[in-house]
């Protein structure tokens, strides 16, 4: 059993220790982590108020008021809203207004709606807010066994519905055909989504984030397949760069060997109390000196549990200790425009002695598939 | 070909009309009817700036950039930022900070997330933030022939899947199994969805935004189907309220005459110059006379477009004037808790001498089906 009333209680503490008075999270992940629910509200307003001493309370759309309710939270005080009053006055009651003094801290969900936050600034002009993002990160970023074990169960479907879909490359096949064969797999698995099926052919892979579309696969193709499901709301997260039935360009196999080297380099550094910004300084590293700085033009790694993205990050910049029972992507990749890409990325989470891939390892040399 | 030249000089007209010096975007669907082309970033800032005078320009992280480049809006000027230094010098430069004078209005994306509102105070400290709603909807609300077109279109393909699906009801299936078809059905017909398929059967219709679940059809179920689909990036919507089999609770019956009397009243109410707050009147009127007002708990109806929600709202406190071209639900439900709701769904649009509608004509009694 989760212990969301655990998971709020030391939310109010760290409001307390940053004197915040109010935390207001939208439906976001943030709430699934403190409710075991969430509700995006579209453009209705969704909040969930959480004082720093005192009951937290709901303040959603009417016609949500019984699933609020109802929460693992079991958080009771719940404010219905109508479409012809709004929420304006419930949000004000539910924010203790009355008690929020001039220069009140208000720390808000980072994914709010600027339209929200924008009236909640008007509605409380005495308060100052914040983004809560470093707040929750502190609480969401060291996973517990149960959460590492819902982790480690996503990561194993993944893992074995790619090596499945190495078996179904077919010559001609669009990208978006074998986009919608990884959603049927995933039903089959009982799993789904943690997000769209990224699936680039040839000279796709040269977008880090392209967008899925109707390349047609060729023998030859280097292919970049970035992709994730979910075990009960833990996400993963895998990248692989093969090559169907043989290597066109010779210089494929260069590249990879390069970002294999980046990639096992990050997470050999990667021990408890070495910061973000020191595993991605070593994967970098490894692809500067080959030659290929520029061509690595993201970040070395992403943290990862309920949110696909969430913090540490492992960036330049980010100089915050790794710690045991984080999660998070190493994933260094080179994009080289109009010719192929190539990125390589595992899960893995920090423990006392180093990390541990989520994930099978990958191939330590260009894997030719199909 | 769509122009959006066009919609972005209509933008800056509008800017300047209220003497707003620069329109911040999100990459929402705002984005997408400006320029042809949307990416949320995930975490990552994603901006389309248009100042009242002059060029607009994207800031998208490096990896997006070549295609920012490439939408068919042609937008020459491209800042992409670097994971290891951010984005907030790109965006002070995008958005001509030097000429924002003290007391400058910037007019932001609705849907941009608070995290970035909150950076963006910060970088223009001089400038006061405004939401861009309602700007952006007297752009979007009345809709071209063409874009009429891919509504009708869009309507006809739910239209034809919805009764299709009444073809696949089997007792003892799940509502997921049920969504899980429309989603292969949306495939079929080369479409996706514009919502999750709600689908709810029996007592779970009682919640007018019911998750879909694992409750089993049987026979005598009220089903509430509330689906809809894209063509061309315009979505459609519709509920359809309909009985398995046999009705076991009778007063169903009466409670789906009293909702089609609300549907039917609303839309003979809607002429031209008529406002959302008297269409909704028109519906609420016949179930509140009826005796169950009070189970009406959600608006009448919400515009749609690229959105499935947009303005205009048919809502009370929305005072202004329904004009032809705009396009709207017409959705009046019940919901009695424990037992079942019923809920009656079209998308219409707005002519010179009053609504038609998008779908096809609702049953005028609760039709059996399966």
């Amino acid at each position: 059993m989760t212990d969301y009333s655990g998971r709020i209680a030391a939310l109010q503490a760290r409001l307390r220790a940053q004197s915040a008075d109010l935390a207001i999270l939208a439906g976001t992940d943030h709430m699934q982590y403190l409710t075991g629910w969430r509700e995006g509200g579209h453009e209705r307003f969704v909040g969930l108020f959480i004082p720093s001493n005192g009951a937290a309370s709901f303040v959603v759309p009417e016609m949500n008021a019984s699933q609020a309710r109802k929460t693992p939270a079991g958080i009771s005080a719940v404010q219905g809203w109508f479409d012809e009053t709004g929420w304006h006055a419930e949000a004000l009651s539910a924010a203790g207004v009355g008690s929020l003094k001039p220069g009140s801290v208000v720390l808000v969900d980072d994914e709010l709606h600027s339209v929200h936050l924008l009236a909640l600034q008007k509605l409380l002009p005495q308060a100052t807010f914040r983004e809560i993002g470093t707040t929750m990160s502190r609480l969401r970023e060291i996973k517990t066994d149960d959460e590492l074990a819902d982790m480690q169960h996503a990561a194993d479907l993944i893992d074995g519905i790619v090596e499945e879909a190495f078996t179904q490359l077919r010559e001609g096949m669009t990208e978006l055909e074998l986009q919608g064969w990884f959603l049927d797999a995933y039903k089959r698995h009982g799993t789904r989504p943690s997000f769209t099926p990224l699936i680039c052919f040839g000279k796709s892979g040269a977008m880090p984030h392209h967008h899925t579309g109707d390349t047609r696969l060729q023998e030859g193709d280097v292919l970049v397949i970035d992709v994730g499901c979910i075990s009960n709301n833990y996400a993963s997260d895998i990248t692989r760069t093969v090559a169907f039935r043989s290597v066109t360009d010779p210089l494929a196999i260069q590249i990879y060997a390069l970002v294999y080297a980046a990639h096992t380099n990050a997470r050999s550094k990667a021990v408890p109390g070495v910061s973000g910004e020191e595993v991605d300084t070593a994967a970098r590293s490894v692809i500067v000196n080959g030659g290929y700085g520029e061509f690595f033009v993201h970040r070395t790694g992403h943290g990862i549990g309920i949110s696909t993205h969430e913090p540490p990050y492992i960036v330049q910049g980010n100089k915050e200790p790794l710690l045991p029972g984080m999660c998070f992507s190493v994933e260094p990749g080179i994009y080289l425009e109009g010719r192929f890409g190539v990125r390589i990325e595992n899960i893995v989470t920090m423990t006392s002695d180093g990390v541990r891939s989520f994930n099978a390892e990958p191939a330590d040399h260009l894997r030719i598939v199909g």
